[in-house]
C-alpha cells in the first residue's frame, strides 16, 4: 500500500471522480491495452482530475495488471478499483495497490433481487443486504482503502432503504457515499431533491454516478452537485455502457461557465483528451457533441458569421481556446458573403465585388447540389473567376495499388514534384493507408505534409457508387481540407490528399 | 396559400416542430438536395411531428425550391420557413407555399446592436425594434400566414424587454411565441423559471428552442415544457450548428417515459428516422447518444449482462422495441460467462461446463489483447475448444486486388468451393468491385449470388480505422445479411461476401 492520500472530498469542494478506464471501457467492443490505461492516467491526471477509477480488479489478469501499472506510476491522483460485494474483488484491488475502492451494493429491489436474491420487503433479508454492505465495507477500510461506499440502481431503490444502507456505510467508516443511477432514469428536478434531502441527513460526503439513456447524465450530475454533492462521476466524451455516462467536458465547462464554480480541471487540455480517448478507444465523437465535437467552434451558416466575424460572443457561448481548440469557418450552401470574403483572405485572394458575387453563386450551386464545399472547391472556382492559372505542385502521373491476401497491402506512386519525377513505394493498412504513405515520401522533398483526418461518407447502395473522401492535411500549423469523387475509394483517396497538398505547398 | 391547418398549438397539449431540415441543415458541411428534403419529410410527417421547418426560404434558389416541394406534397404537418425580421424573407416563404414562418427578431442587447445597430438602452431604439418587429409579424399575417414570433438570443435578453417584444408580437397577432436559447446558455432551473414567469404573462402559447453547447439542450428544452411551453424545437439526432439542438428522440422519450406524457409520435419509427437523417445528411450518430446510438441497447458487461438474461428492466430503462430497435448482446474482455452462454446458444452450439470455461478464458485473452470479440471470433473459439470441424462451402485461399491510374482496377480469387479450387478474375469500376465480380463467377458451380446491398459505415479518423462493410446477398430468393471488419477496405468487403455467401449456400 502506498501512503494515503489526499483524496478525501470536503463537503463544499468539487472533486471529479474519472471512471474513463472503467465505465468508458465497458463500452461494447472496447478494450485497452495496459499501455492505453497508462496513457490515459497520465493525461487525466495532468487535467487535475482528483479520483482515477482505473478499472474492475476482478475483470481479467489483464484488467489487474493495468490497473496495478496506473496505481505505480506516481501520479497525483487517488488511484480506484471498482469492487462488487465481496471480500474477493476487495482482495484483488489491494493486489494492484490502489488507494481506495468504489464498492458498489444493489439498493434498489429490482437488483437486490437479482444479485442477492433477497427480497428487502422481509425484514430479516433488508437486515443481511445492510449487513453484508458494512462486512464488505469494515473490511476494505481495515486494509487501509478510501472507501467511495456505493448504492447500484439508487434511483428506483426506496428512500428510506436507501438512506438506511448509507447509514451503514457511514458506521462501517465510509468514506463517500456515491447515488449510482444506473440506468439514466433520473430527471434534474428529482436529482436536486433526493440530493438535497440524502445531503442533509446521512453525514459523509456524496457522489453523484449518472448514465445517459435519456440524454441527461450531465444535467443530473450538474443538479446533484447544485444540492449538495461534492463529488461527480464522469468519463471523457461521456463514454460507457449503452448511451454512456455524464461527460467530463460537459459537467466541468457547465460549472466553470454557467455556474461560476473552480473545478480545478486544467480546461485548455480538454480537447487533447478527448481526441487520445477517442483514439484509444476507437468510440469516435459525433460533430454536435457539446465541447469536443468537430462542428462545436464550427462556423457556416453566413449569417452568422457575419456576426461573428464582428464579435466572436454572439455565436460562442464560451471562446474555443478555453478548452484548447480553435474556430473553424467552412463553406457551404448557407455561406454569405461575409464567409465567402473571410475564407477568400485566407486562402490570398483578392477579389472585385462583381468576382465576389460570381463567386459566392457559384458556392451557392455547389451547395444547392448537395455537396461540401472544401476549401480546395473555393480555390478552383476563385481560380476560374479570377483567371488565374495555376500550376499545381504536385501532379500525379500515375499509381498503382495491390491489396490481397495473403500479402501485404502496398502502393507505388509517380508524381511530378515541382517538375522532377519522384517515384515511391511503401505499404500499410489497406491500399488507401499505404498509397497515402507513398505520396507522403514522394512529396517529402517539399514539407512534412500530416495527414489531420480522413472521412468517407458512408458508401450505399452498390459496389459502383460514387465514393467522397475528405482529407484534412497540416503542414507546418497550417490546415486545408479537400475532396476527391470517383468509384474507386483509393483513386478518391488519392485525388483528395493531392488536392490538399498543392494547397499548403 | 393552402388551406389553414391545424397547426396552432392549444395550452397545455404538446406539439413537436422538427427543424432539421432547416438548423439540422446548417450543421457545417450539409446540405440536403430537394429529393433528401421530400423524403426526411415524409418521414417526420409519418413519425407524427405537428410542425416541419423546411428551410430559410432566403437562402437559394435550390433551397426555395426544396421548401415549395415539401409544402406541396400533401402532408398532414404544417410547414414553416425561417424568416429574418425582414418582409422580403416573407415574401420568398409565401413564394414557397408554407404554412408558416417561424419569424426571428433579435431581443438581446448584443445581438440587437449587431444586427439592427440600435442600442436598447435607449428608448427610441427600443421603440424602433418593438416596432419593426410588429410591422413584419402582421405583414405576414396579412398574407395568411401562422406566425410563430421568435426572439433570438432570449437567453441573453433582459427579461423587461423581452417580455415587451412577446406582448408587441401578440398585439400584432403572432400566434405563438418561442424562445430561442441561441448559444445554450440556459440550464433547466433557470429554463424553469423564466418560463413559468412568461407562461402566466405573455399571452399566448410559448415554444423553446435550444443549442446544445453546454450538453444542455434537452433537458433545458424539457425543463421550459414543463413550466408551460407548449411546443418544442427539435432536430433529428440532435443536429444543427455547432453543438446542434435539442435532439428529437430524446425530448419524446423523456417526455414519454419520465414524465408520462403522450407526444402523438410514433416512437416505434424514431430509430429509423434517425438512421434516415445521419444517411443522407452525412453526420454520424455516436455510438454512445442516448436511444438511437449504435450502443444504447447493446451489453457487453458480464455482470450485466447475467441480469439482463433473467430481467430486461434491470439495466434497460426502455425496451429497445419502444422506439424501434433490438436488443444487442456483444462478447468482449468484460463478458461473463452469462453472456458467452446466451451467444453460444445463438450460434447453435452446445457446450459442457469445461468446455464453456475455456471459451469463456479464451474470450478474456483475445479481450485483453484490447481486441473486439467479434460472433465470429466466437464462432472459431467455440469450434476449437467443442472441436468441432467445420468445413465451410465457400473458402477464401487468396485473393489479390490492383487499382491505379492509367489502368482498370482489377482482381483475382482464389477460392476452394466445397473442395474444388476455382481462380477467377475480373474487372471493376473499383478493386472492390472486381473483388466481388471475380467471387461470384468463381462460386457460380454452387448458384448464382446476387449482391443485393453495399453498404459501408462513414469512415472517420485515419487511413488504419476499422473499416465495416455490411452485404445484403440472395440467391434463389433468400437474402442475407453478412459483415466484414478491416483495415483494408477491400479485405473487408471480400471478407463479408464470403460470409453471407456461406450461409447462403
Amino acid at each position: 500500500m502506498k501512503p494515503e492520500k489526499k483524496g478525501i472530498t470536503l463537503f463544499g469542494k468539487i472533486n471529479i471522480l474519472d471512471t474513463t478506464l472503467r465505465d468508458g471501457e465497458q463500452t461494447p467492443g472496447v478494450a485497452l491495452s495496459t499501455d492505453d490505461k497508462i496513457k490515459i492516467a497520465y493525461a487525466l491526471d495532468d487535467l487535475g482530475v482528483g479520483i482515477i477509477e482505473a478499472g474492475s480488479a476482478v475483470t481479467s489478469d489483464g484488467e489487474r495488471a493495468a490497473i496495478k501499472a496506473v496505481s505505480n506510476i506516481g501520479l497525483s491522483a487517488e488511484i480506484c478499483s471498482y469492487c462488487r460485494m465481496k471480500k474477493e474483488d476487495i482482495d484483488l484491488a489491494i493486489e494492484c495497490d490502489v488507494d481506495s475502492v468504489h464498492l458498489v451494493v444493489p439498493s434498489s429491489a429490482l437488483h437486490i433481487e437479482m444479485k442477492l436474491k433477497k427480497d428487502i420487503s422481509i425484514a430479516a433479508d433488508r437486515e443481511f443486504v445492510l449487513a453484508a454492505a458494512g462486512e464488505t465495507a469494515e473490511y476494505a477500510k481495515s486494509h487501509g482503502l478510501i472507501v467511495e461506499f456505493s448504492a447500484e440502481d439508487a434511483s428506483r431503490a426506496d428512500l428510506k432503504f436507501l438512506k438506511d444502507l448509507y447509514k451503514t456505510g457511514v458506521s462501517h467508516h465510509a468514506d463517500r457515499l456515491c447515488f449510482c443511477d444506473t440506468v439514466g432514469m433520473l430527471t434534474p428536478e428529482r436529482a436536486f431533491t433526493v440530493f438535497s434531502e440524502l445531503a442533509s441527513s446521512v453525514g459523509a460526503p456524496l457522489s453523484i454516478h449518472c448514465h445517459n439513456d435519456f440524454g441527461l447524465a450531465t444535467a443530473n450530475t450538474v443538479a446533484a452537485l447544485r444540492a449538495g454533492a461534492s463529488e461527480a462521476h464522469v468519463t471523457v466524451n461521456g463514454i460507457g455502457e449503452r448511451s454512456g455516462n455524464a461527460s467530463l467536458e460537459e459537467v466541468v465547462v457547465q460549472l466553470e461557465h454557467l455556474y461560476g464554480i473552480r473545478t480545478g480541471i486544467q480546461t485548455e487540455n480538454l480537447y487533447k483528451v478527448s481526441r487520445l480517448v477517442s483514439r484509444l478507444t476507437g468510440i469516435p465523437v459525433a460533430p454536435n457533441k457539446a465541447i469536443v465535437g468537430g462542428n462545436s467552434f464550427t462556423h457556416e451558416a453566413g449569417i452568422h458569421v457575419h456576426d461573428l466575424v464582428k464579435n466572436t460572443a454572439s455565436y460562442e457561448p464560451i471562446s474555443p481556446e478555453f478548452v484548447g481548440r480553435e474556430r473553424k469557418v467552412v463553406l457551404g450552401k448557407h455561406a454569405g458573403t461575409s464567409s465567402i470574403e473571410l475564407a477568400l483572405k485566407e486562402l490570398g485572394f483578392s477579389a472585385e465585388k462583381s468576382q465576389k458575387e460570381e463567386i459566392f453563386s457559384r458556392v451557392k450551386e455547389l451547395g444547392d447540389l448537395g455537396k461540401h464545399v472544401t476549401d480546395a472547391d473555393l480555390q478552383t472556382i476563385a481560380e476560374a473567376v479570377l483567371e488565374i492559372h495555376h500550376n499545381p505542385t504536385v501532379r500525379l502521373k500515375a499509381f498503382t495499388a495491390v491489396s490481397g491476401r495473403p500479402s501485404i497491402p502496398m502502393a507505388s506512386v509517380v508524381l511530378d514534384v515541382s517538375g522532377t519525377e519522384q517515384i515511391c513505394v511503401d505499404t500499410g493498412d489497406g491500399p488507401v493507408d499505404a498509397a497515402i504513405r507513398a505520396i507522403r515520401k514522394a512529396v517529402s522533398s517539399v514539407g512534412d505534409i500530416i495527414l489531420e483526418e480522413y472521412h468517407v461518407d458512408a458508401i450505399t447502395g452498390g459496389t459502383d457508387a460514387l465514393v467522397e473522401v475528405m482529407v484534412k492535411l497540416s503542414k507546418d500549423g497550417k490546415t486545408v481540407t479537400a475532396r476527391g469523387a470517383r468509384t474507386d475509394i483509393i483513386e478518391a483517396s488519392v485525388e483528395a490528399v493531392i488536392n490538399g497538398m498543392n494547397r499548403l505547398v
